[in-house]
């Protein structure tokens, strides 16, 4: 056993074997007992809605998931963690636990809307039974964070937005968050293991605490706040000008870097406001290249309402963390195929669609996209003329070996080209239908039989 | 540097130093530049507010900052990473860097209201600014859990609460929720790492995966899946009974593992209908014993709503992890003092209270809390006659040193004892202010001149 840690960093060994509901463990148990444990399965990770009002969804998590599943081991402080309730023959079975299976799915950065399958793990029910917390951790956190962030990426515009919410969220969720805020768009973030883990750039201003530090017995010293900064940083630094009277923030500012200032950041207040205030008195000035950069409280909505402001960048916290009110995308992982019969849950109204699938994004010749559909593996539907198709479905893993590498800013590129294929609608960040309809053909049907549903 | 790794577990070492947002460090840069860095500082951890509509929250998080506090060193490979931007003397000071000083705060379990000084942090204005990310990332993500945690667990009364949510959160966040969700009162969790790191007691049921598994050419056999689950885990077990039909899904319960059968899980569907009809049933079966179980999106509200229903326990994923509706509580770390000299923000409505603070609760002779006063340290108001203080402020590090040992059992002890000195309305689910007033105590004010605001 490990020596208790209170850290959540503090992880013997980089094993996520744990990292697992017990269930699973039992489930497995009992499946190598009866003999079922061998059969071939697929299972599936897909949403059955988006978040309430969303037109679309962007799929994050896939690489992070690609690595967890390599570090998927039972070593030895593992196994003693889990030996008492599980017998002998599965503690054998996971000591040598290795996924050998194939895993197929959609790319990271992809568009997704309700049924897309956005990951199918195929092998023995062993193997992959074992892995549906920790694809569905990933998979949640990471899309509900790159979801969000993609809607203020598009209310933003051109205007870059930093991510500055490590401090709202878990302190390794921060990590992924920033990931997957840099992946649809965001230009970079505060949190500097996500630099180091992930080469998200790092950015950042000042805290208020920095100016208060520079009080004395005669009272407030902003200058020699402002002083220090810009001695330490440059004249390129952002100031926080509004720890006590903004007006009298910005005067110091231009003071003491004069008009060559990076920036100014105002933090609190009516924000659309003081950034026209703030504009006017900069120009005034001189100081008429000094950006000014905006945070506290925003989220999509208040991004979108200061599209007319003179603001230059955007620092989101909370809200991008929380996934803008929807912290988790709701996935789940469900088998889908036993030994090649498609299976289903039929009680009640969480209907999952059985069978393997893969699917193809469809569109019209100028690249907008019309409809998601949702095939049985290996057999597309024929189209009609003039649309074309893109096929969703990746290969990701053979025979238990990663066959893809992540490249950021590919991925990037994807968020952003999937983004532009949105029909006109497709970004409105009122409430609202998926973007797209997504057209399931069942695992019964030939692909030729079904052009029009 | 590290090699690259997109998996939130795979850090190099337990440093949790760059857990951390860059302008701590740049902000530290500038601070040593000048002689500011030296300064004798006090920060402050608290909430301005609870979430909207809440009466009380529930400090989570401080065994955690404990133990990240002890891990916060930078070692070779953080300092590359942070090489790139800061200057020697900075590098060499983080080199060196051990927390020297001191930190008092709420006990973990205690519950706290709008301005509870949860944990102040007194050192050099170096050794504390660093903390700020680490300390708000594990308080605001541990409380906003242990908080939705507690309304839960009053909501259901003597029945058992299990933690099934770690699929819906970052998945060393989801370890964090589980330690959170019992330490508010939960039976246990779903969470093996929790149950390895922390103590957490790992519990669980089947998945419907597990059902689907055992269909054949013939079709489904949920009989198979059930005396396949008995045969490796006893009578005793839960068996999932709302894969296909739920009435004949009871009758082969019982029939496979007779009326000794543990408990049944319901997963989906009217709950309360269903756990009513479903109780009629064993017991017309005789399995008067066996349990009922319900899980599927409860929430604090649905959770009080099948109250008068014959439901024994309770599994709660989504909303817990995801603080049920608040998913960060939202406390900032706010420079209180330097050299003595009590300081704060001035603009907008953004007031934080300077000055090192302590913390009493009243209560009645009946033990009901009637009010939170937050006091200059070290200097108490006069209280008046029959009411009862407790000093909320205890010490949790000096000289560097970690004072206190975490007691998960008396934690619990402590949440449960505090929900019971709410006062009548504390408990109530609905939206409502915060179950006692604050009484804040400025830095100027001797204590004895302020006896009733």
């Amino acid at each position: 056993m490990a020596a208790p840690s209170y850290y959540g960093g503090g992880v013997t060994g980089a094993s996520s074997a744990l990292l697992t509901d017990k269930y699973e463990l039992t489930m497995l148990a009992a499946a190598l007992r009866d003999g079922t444990a061998h059969r071939r399965t697929t299972f599936e990770v897909f949403a059955r809605r988006l978040p309430e009002g969303r037109r679309y969804g962007v799929v994050a998590g896939t690489a992070r998931f690609l690595d967890a599943l390599a570090q998927f081991v039972f070593d030895d402080d593992t196994l003693a963690a889990v030996s008492e309730f599980l017998d002998r023959e599965t503690l054998a079975f996971l000591a040598d636990y290795r996924f050998t299976g194939d895993v197929d799915g959609y790319a990271e950065g992809e568009l997704y809307f309700p049924g897309s399958p956005v990951l199918s793990v195929h092998g023995t029910f062993a193997e992959c039974v074992v892995l549906e917390t920790l694809a569905l951790s990933i998979f949640n956190h990471d899309t509900a964070i790159a979801s969000a962030a993609a809607r203020m990426v598009s209310a933003a515009g051109d205007r870059p937005l930093i991510e500055m919410g490590s401090r709202r969220t878990h302190e390794h969720a921060a990590v992924a968050a920033a990931r997957a805020a840099y992946l649809a768009g965001f230009a970079g973030s505060s949190n500097l293991e996500a630099q180091r883990r992930h080469g998200v750039p790092a950015l950042g201003t000042s805290a208020h605490a920095f100016t208060l530090l520079h009080t004395t017995a005669d009272g407030p010293d902003e200058r020699a706040a402002f002083r220090a900064q810009v001695d330490a940083l440059g004249v390129g630094t952002t100031l926080l000008v509004d720890t006590y009277d903004i007006t009298a923030g910005v005067a110091a500012a231009v003071e003491v870097a004069g008009p060559e200032l990076g920036a100014v950041r105002i933090d609190s207040g009516d924000l659309g406001v003081l950034a026209r205030q703030v504009r006017a008195q900069l120009d005034r000035l001189g100081a008429t290249k000094t950006q000014i950069v905006v945070s506290g409280d925003l989220d999509e909505f208040a991004i979108a309402s200061l599209r007319a402001e003179p603001v230059d960048s955007y620092g989101v916290g909370t809200s991008l963390v929380t996934g803008s009110g929807a912290p988790t995308a709701g996935m789940v992982y469900k088998l889908a195929e036993v030994d090649g019969i498609p299976v289903e849950k039929r009680s009640s109204h969480k209907q999952s669609h059985g069978g393997r699938k893969q699917a193809l994004r469809l569109a019209k010749p100028t690249g907008t996209i019309v409809e998601e559909v949702v095939h049985p593996y290996g057999r597309p539907p024929e189209l009609p003329e003039g649309v074309q198709a893109r096929s969703l479905t990746v290969p990701l893993v053979c025979g238990g070996e990663p066959v893809v590498s992540f490249d950021f800013d590919a991925a990037r590129r994807h968020v952003a080209d999937g983004l532009t294929s949105l029909p006109w609608d497709g970004l409105a960040l009122s409430r609202g239908e998926p973007a797209v309809p997504t057209r399931l053909i069942p695992p019964g049907v030939g692909g030729r039989h079904v052009r029009h549903l």
